[in-house]
């Protein structure tokens, strides 16, 4: 940490920051310039309450941190890259991994039949909402734990792996009886207690980015889980909020590459929600593999027109398998691979 | 709900969309212009899902809303302003109220220290959080059931009410217990789970606006506590999230006109969020009053220097003490008043 | 400036910066920690093409700059408060000025009829657009010098001092023929040429901010305009582009008592491009007086609903009338004085 | 246009909204729901001083536009891609083509050795700055026409194209003797007489996306140089302003697909500024091919630590190097092409 003191501040109002720093246990390091006066402090881990508590100084002109606040998700700490095996599914190495289903799981029929689509067209994971964050409550909220059991109907059937949203702690032990991968959403993903509880099941999660939330906030999100035991976690990019009304969100793809430099977690790209247009959203999923995307999550859905949620941002099923190929010549050209559909057909 | 459609749809394309909105029980008014073809949607209530099912088609250009999509909290189904009763401290009529107090309970001494002052300095509801969400999970996270007991003994002793953050559906109840007015903090305004717990308890709420919340969002989230039953839910701006670093958000104001124009709902401002620098509290509080606010909620520390938590944003008693008077002959410019530093110090 | 060098840097890595930053002439303080390598730069200035060439290395981790980039706007070099004389209105004095006026010149009749008007109210400065930067090639763009001989023409039968916007350096020399105060619009407040050009002629500016423009690029631009040798620089604040759509932007008042902090300039607030709806003005306003600017700029049209610009976020002249009273308790307030609605009617 | 009337308005506030309509010569459709009165406004062009002088009115609860404010710039009127033909290289057809260079032109020498560089590595355009928009008046701002000379030195030496930056109109016939290509800035994307002046030329130009535009502003401001019978118009993604602070800008690339599907223009990605920091760069180029992008424009510099400006985002010519063959895989995987390194060598 690093303070600047403002000028014309006193011997004692200098002495005085000093003192409270050392309260920490910590040692300064003072340099008087003409003009300048910088504090650096020495010793780990620098809190936020004091960086804080140093700021409320009238003599204070502004205070600096110089080490990361994360270590668990940080790349420093484990420079190699983390691989999550899903039951079989690796997510994070070579093959970039296909994550597609639709919004909400509705009913047996929409899911099953949205299902095979996905499988055929080569999507290694299955996702479906069965609880469903809703910016109105009047809204349709989800299928709860019939929608479960349908998931693990279609995981059993198409030997696909299963995503789904998690939304409150308490549903936390019903949710794992059926999903392989947490899902926690852009809405919750500062939903602390949600964070840790995900974090005791040492199961796989995926946790959205927040449509505010900077890249380091993000993955000091991740480190809660991870404080609990959890390695598990891979980060999702699905857009932030900005002035742009053309699109639902303003999707970072920069993100990619940023989380790959700072951490060793996998990450997966949502152009669904980071675009809102199903006509966006092929030129996207190929940007971010392009990017370095360990996957995608795409919406797709047997019948937009009729979706309970996200339909404009859906995919149909055909669509989605022009797709594919175009995604696997992309992923060569970075050097990965990504499921050939014809042995996902084969599997089927 | 109005359907424009695309330029060279084709009258099977029309009929298609027209039928889809027949489905729900919807009747339309078709106008065919020269040039643009609108399909107006009548009848109420449009849902998300069918507005997103319509931009789903291939045909069809846009869709505005044109009914709102908030009932409970809307001034147009309730002209008249809500006034809160919090056990004898009225929020949302002539007086603006003052909440001030600790960003966390640290200790029985700090807080009682504290709530003295704030006592005398006029304000008539404390603050202090037991439960702190925070952005790294190695900082404090609150008292918890011990803070809520401090909070309940300043209650006792200085006649101040108090509020306090709830930060997960599990403890409301246990919150619920000590505070007369549930917090519902930025970050878990999307925490639907725990808007319908805190609705349940039909207890006075205060509900901050999310970082990256739209006005109509925020109302929205309202809605979520009032369908459980519980009419008495104010707002809280505390700054949304900007470009500029110098402030820690951006503090809107224009969300308190705006609030009272859409909802009959009671409006606090948060400068010490808003702004995140002790020193521009003062200008921020005098602006938010002067803008309409029906509180303030500020953070105080009896010693910022060694707070646990935004110390930098804390006004020390003192420069809070200097502060009421200011905000007194501000609220009577906008014919309002401002409860009187002699009556708060005869109750002391 | 101080660099953070990265973890396992080499001592060759280390010494390869040192001489680089030597090279221009600055000295070095060398600090290493355990696990953290601190070069501090001492020496001024330092120029943003050296930090920015620092940052290029692979062994740096981050560059923090310690000193302020602006001077001649800086209260730190100038703490007295600059009050701007405008041909005897002054302008960040105890008084606090109203500006008011149409958006655009549109015709005499409208002009006199509105400057008749605002000058009854107690506004000391006409507004009023002679060129009109449009978003669209396809509205009026104003009627250029026609309009300024008009606006000039209300100056001698109102005695009231006349703004107007300034598009592009060719046209410094006309506006300035005109007008007391140049005008330089949001859209425009990087165009350097301009804010060069409007320096040399010495008279006094009014610089809005940009839509997104951080406080101290705001102050660097009116460094532009003061190294030309021009002091009478005020800003305005007219709100940053943010994600709410329901007002024009996000309207931050918090500018004013940080531009307060940061600089010796007048601050005036423009409530009407801040918040882009008529019914939002008086709120704000008064708002913008308890925050301490230093004068409002409000849009007047005596006939909004044939205004040929902003006809939405402009106020009737009876609204504004009444507005004008409430003004003048929220200065009194807090200070300050606003010219009284009797003596302005006297001298019209 | 569509107007929607408040709850609660009479038939005189009506009638006289549609009068209001009527005398601008446009027709309407009046539509009187239960609860939602609508009025359709039929006619071509709608203006926005008629939009806004609409919801001055106080019964009017919110207007929406319906058509398009861009004509000449919307695919909608011109269906076919536009191709550039700059004097034999064509941007906007097959060939993604890649735009290479210093920021600025600092001195003959860093010019040639980077010119030759980037066109040994593929590039078909140099790209260069003698006219720099700087956020201090304090940097450096290029050469000028030195900077021109030099540039015009390289083309001829290296057989590449110019695009080079013009920042006013009085210089815009001054630079067009030496470039090739107009590049209108970020920071000056809304200065309306730049843009009419280039649009005057009729010679190509590159039209960088501003802080804080949204597309249909974009194509608005193409619209002013197209008005001015220069079809020759090519937009450029760059970045725009967020919160996240660890990047320059948001590179938002869904602004490619966005930008294909509302209009006919070619779109140039420009990783350099979007990104901030040279390590994002490659990624980002990739993936801007990847999302359909005609073009890159990417900061490279001979001596980065020694760059006059944006050292930071500056790759070397090794690493550019490195990366052109894993574009072209790219541009191969959509079905595009990208200027094979052998010929670009040959050429040289």
């Amino acid at each position: 940490m690093i303070i600047i003191m403002k000028h014309g501040h006193t011997p004692e109002q200098r002495e005085d920051v000093i003192a409270r720093v050392k309260e920490e246990g910590l040692d300064v390091h003072l340099s008087v310039g003409e003009g300048t006066t910088i504090i650096g402090v020495i010793g780990m881990p620098i809190l936020d309450s004091l960086k804080s508590a140093i700021e409320s100084r009238d003599a204070v002109e502004q205070v600096f941190r110089v080490t990361k606040r994360y270590k668990l998700a940080s790349r420093e700490f484990h420079p190699e890259s983390t691989v999550i095996d899903v039951d079989g599914v690796k997510i994070g190495g070579d093959e970039v991994v296909i994550m597609a289903g639709p919004c909400s799981v509705e009913s047996e029929e929409q899911l099953m039949a949205t299902a095979k689509a996905v499988s055929d067209g080569g999507a290694k994971v299955l996702r479906g909402g069965a609880f469903k964050p809703r910016t109105s409550p009047y809204e349709f909220r989800g299928m709860h734990e019939d929608g479960l059991k349908i998931l693990a109907q279609a995981r059993d059937e198409y030997g696909l792996k299963i995503i789904t949203e998690v939304m409150t702690p308490a549903d936390v032990e019903l949710v794992g009886r059926y999903t392989d991968i947490f899902q926690i959403g852009a809405r919750n993903c500062q939903n602390y207690q949600l964070l840790e509880e995900v974090g005791r099941t040492g199961k796989p999660a995926m946790l959205k980015r927040g449509m505010a939330v900077q890249y380091e906030e993000w993955l000091l999100l991740a480190e809660y889980i991870m404080a609990q035991g959890n390695p598990n976690v891979m980060l999702c990019e699905r857009g932030v909020r900005g002035f742009e009304t053309y699109t639902r969100n303003i999707f970072d793809l920069t993100a990619i590459p940023v989380v790959k430099h700072l951490s060793h977690l996998p990450i997966i790209a949502d152009p669904s929600h980071g675009t809102g247009h199903w006509h966006l959203i092929p030129a996207m999923s190929l940007a971010s593999v392009a990017a370095g995307a360990d996957g995608l999550i795409v919406e797709v859905h047997n019948d937009p027109s009729h979706a309970m949620s996200d339909g404009a941002q859906s995919l149909k099923p055909e669509r989605f398998n022009e797709l594919v190929p175009q995604l696997q010549q992309i992923a060569a050209a970075v050097g990965r691979t990504l499921a050939p559909v014809e042995e996902a057909v084969a599997a089927d």
